[in-house]
């Protein structure tokens, strides 16, 4: 076996190229082995073997800089660069991450996990070495569908200007997350159909030297390629065109489900944890697709990512040109949905919490300061949400809860999450952002309020001494925290659903003041300048003790989420302990 | 005179075409006399005249939808658009903003201050339009330097692929807020000097029609390309080359100076309002050349705004590769300064506060997770800063200081200001920001720290019973507000200056304690999610009563700083007031 030899990149650098094509066999089976049982990112790494192989035959890793756009596939990096074992001994699996990081070794030298950045942080770097007077290759491996978020063009162009040594891999595999968007992308298929050579080349228009390798799986043409741009004083793209899943059949045959895998069976292909047949995308797709079908003026924007909100293959084609996949670009998204509704349209955006970022500038700017009636879906906002550092979504409470004008809404279960998704695409008077309650699916029986348009808390139990106000998703973390309470101290508190995370029920706070000497807050984000935060503010000056539970600032990565969440102290016993001290009441008990 | 007697559109379709010189020539010396009363965007607005008569020459607005990138540029529209006694009329000057509105007229369809984001815009009302059945024309008006930002090529990429009617008008003057930057630049210029036929066309590869209107100043060849448009069901890109500045001839001699033009002598184009000699922009820039010709490790970083770090041309030119001006684009500023500080070089980036919104994701993944110590310079971070909501400097402390890992520090003079940008440029260990006090320059003669590197707050008077959080450019209010308690009650406060927006000072918190029933924060920033609510968060369990002072949600448009404040009871005396009162103390006076 090859790969159990290769060490470093030195030990590629000796095989011959027949050599070097057993050993892409060795690491597509080592990925589908491991991927099997761990999952990850199965079908882009299996679409990059020969690439990443080629790169480290030719240049000279790390005194060459080599960035990978998101890193997500950077599994065959890591395989050649010191870290084999991650993929070939079963007990080794988890001893690397999903993506680059310079603590895990030398030749990654960014902490990367979003996408469109790596020419300019390859920039950066060229930018660097000049100054210092230094020697050697910069270059940022880049997928096609990460060329459409604007940044990668704000780099093209800054580099095309710059030409200073920079060499840029479009890994072009055709295919985004799901389909491929945008006008880009029937140009790179025509370049790829004739032979790199049509009019109008993107990356020729922005200063770049160009060169195709039509067959990216071929070791051959890309060893040929880059042997060419060694060394270069230029910017200069190499166009690689790969297939994504290639080698794992059923990865190839439905690369929206493969992009990131659960664990599977490797000969049938069947993913062993299934999803719940009720989750929050299913039944926010069929609402939507429902809404849809009877209003013209509904339109669904979503950037690259359809299945957060349950808009599957057949969902997206039923919906038809209601439904706009803008791609990897949120700014896009946000302000065309903010068209849309000053066209009288009725448009929502939905996203990922962590990929919302991006748009923060468009957010505030179009739709609030704009007075742009959105509806923004806020996906995988949550400790539960996703658990890389880069992705987590803990964040969104304290960047989206404090723009004016903005009412963001924080439902604790489905019937609450549709009235409020129903009330807010039927009115026009304010941008509205829902966050969905990424804890699991919750029913109610009682009825939930149809209208949002006045800040109102609820108080769905009024009870003495202590208020709890238990946010969205940890609305049932509060009433855990109510029984253990109780159990303690016979006490029954009163407990607040806040609803909204912008604004401030002053009445209903108020109310509070006169039987309880004590309020905490509950939320699924970070504590510093979070939901829980203006509530402190709202007392500071008054004599109630106010204590907020959520996530310290010190986010640890690939971390499981009830494990921060004990490290936070965010479990029903924890929180009755820190109450019942700030009460003096041990003493009583 | 013509413009008297334009009242609509509708009056200018029945000028003839010399009758329309004529109008160009009013508007023009309109723009001039205007403006040297109340300044303005004068370079911008002298350069679209004829570009914008045109416009409404030929389509029929507000049917025919137009959207203008930033809206800086937007004053000729507003002529013909029913509000020429704005700009004839002296006492009816300010009767209009700089920018469009949709409150002031129903031609302005959005409310506008940001770049790049006209074209995506466009799209959703395109969109809307045809999900409507309904039709007119769609049309953007973009800078060419507006083109450098990230969203206008994602908003031309997925436009490409729309193509349902859409017309953008680049307005092409060959010039930014200083020079241009970008491989496109040289692009445009090409295509203009090859009448409109090179090879790769930018705009063609994002699958657009494309006409050159060589002479953007051609009344006729205006009107031509604009009939030959109209009605398209594609995308359209009409490049048409204007000269910024055209028609004074002060502006068209320096127009980074002419951009934004403060009150000015029309005969001898001198400025009525001096800069202070003595202002953060001059000192910063005298220091930073200063290092980089001592440093050849140090790269200053700008996104086209480099007058606010007073990089002027000759400081440009001096600075030679260490001086970097990477265009619109925050996102890639921020990335490339996080590629430059991996490759080992000193990167600082310099933008103001409402820009930088932009750029958050780069700066939480980049230079927070990824641990890229960057160091930012933030300026017009101020109630001072600016008086449009759109570009209000009130922001950034809810928005970079609950950012994990990033120091963001906030110097109250010069000293403490230079201390603190020599420290984070020297030093590895974190991502720091800096808030420039925008409210002037102060000096102090006492010595100030040379070393950040842990949270500090400075006890600068140790009294009692109350004690001061002045943060940065609000201390100078906090001594006043020092003063008059004292003056009222006797007492001597404490005054603390805690430099660090992010971070808690918890022993220097918990020793106030002993001796202080009230802590008042005072922040030139929005109070929610701000540097007080951390401050609450701190003593919300415990007996201290806490006091947040700073901005509330509700932002108005073209605001004074000074009425601001006094609108949201930032007086030494309301402060005095509030504190008596929340103490008990009126009585005892």
């Amino acid at each position: 076996m090859y790969l159990e030899k290769i060490n470093s990149p030195d030990d590629l650098k000796n095989l011959k190229i027949d050599e070097c094509t057993e050993l892409a066999k060795e690491m597509r089976a080592a990925l589908i082995q491991k991927l099997s049982v761990c999952g990850g990112h199965l079908a882009s790494n299996l679409g990059v073997v020969e690439l990443t192989i080629a790169l480290h035959y030719v240049f000279k890793a790390p005194q060459d800089k080599m960035i990978f756009d998101v890193s997500h596939q950077t599994y065959c990096h890591k395989m050649l660069t010191g870290r084999k074992e991650a993929f070939l001994y079963e007990e080794k699996y988890h001893s690397v991450s999903g993506f680059s990081n310079p603590k895990e070794s030398e030749y990654d030298h960014f902490h990367i996990g979003h996408t469109s950045t790596s020419i300019s942080l390859a920039c950066g770097m060229a930018k660097a070495r000049d100054q210092k007077g230094g020697c050697g290759n910069v270059i940022a491996v880049i997928g096609d569908a990460s060329l459409d978020g604007g940044q990668a063009f704000e780099a093209l162009n800054f580099s095309g200007e710059l030409q200073s040594g920079l060499i840029v891999v479009v890994n072009d595999n055709n295919q985004s997350i799901c389909e491929n968007v945008g006008a880009l992308h029937k140009k790179l298929n025509e370049l790829k159909n004739h032979n790199g050579k049509t009019k109008d080349n993107y990356f020729k228009a922005l200063g770049a030297e160009y060169i195709l390798v039509r067959d990216g799986h071929s070791l051959t043409d890309l060893i040929k390629a880059f042997e060419t741009v060694r060394g270069t004083d230029r910017l200069v793209v190499v166009h690689v065109c790969t297939q994504k899943g290639r080698g794992y059949r059923f990865a190839k045959e439905d690369l929206e489900n493969w992009h990131w895998a659960n664990p599977f069976h490797i000969d049938t292909g069947e993913f062993m944890r299934k999803v719940p047949d009720e989750n929050y995308g299913a039944i926010v797709g069929e609402f939507l697709l429902d809404k849809i079908k009877r209003d013209p003026d509904i339109a669904v924007v979503v950037a690259a990512t359809p299945l957060c909100i349950g808009f599957h293959k057949e969902r997206r084609k039923e919906a038809g040109k209601q439904f706009i996949d803008v791609g990897i670009a949120e700014q896009n998204g946000v302000s065309v949905a903010a068209g849309i509704a000053k066209g009288g349209g009725k448009p929502v955006f939905a996203t990922n919490s962590t990929f919302l970022q991006r748009a923060y500038d468009q957010i505030e700017q179009e739709m609030c300061i704009g007075e742009c009636p959105v509806t923004m879906i806020v996906t995988h906002a949550s400790v539960f949400g996703h658990g890389n550092d880069t992705h987590a979504g803990l964040f969104d409470i304290t960047l989206l809860g404090n723009i004016p004008r903005l009412v963001y809404l924080a439902p604790t279960n489905k019937q609450e999450y549709l009235a409020m998704l129903n009330w807010s695409i039927e009115q026009t008077g304010a941008p509205v952002a829902i966050r969905v309650p990424w804890t699991g699916v919750c029913h109610t029986e009682k009825d939930v309020d149809q209208d949002y348009s006045r800040t109102k808390y609820q108080v769905v139990t009024k009870g003495e001494k202590l208020a709890i106000i238990a946010l969205g998703s940890f609305y049932q973390l509060g009433e855990r925290v109510a029984e253990e309470y109780q159990k303690r101290t016979g006490i029954q508190a009163t407990l607040v659903n806040p609803r909204f995370i912008t604004g401030i029920d002053e009445a209903t706070l108020g109310s509070l003041e006169k039987d309880h000497d004590m309020v905490v807050t509950l939320e699924d984000g970070i504590i510093r300048g979070g939901f829980g935060s203006r509530i402190s503010q709202f007392y500071s000056a008054k004599c109630m003790k106010v204590k907020n539970f959520g996530f310290s600032m010190n986010l640890p990565n690939r971390f499981q989420p009830i494990e921060l969440m004990k490290h936070n102290g965010l479990t029903p016993e924890r929180i009755a302990d820190d109450v019942i001290s700030v009460q003096g009441l041990e003493n009583f008990l």
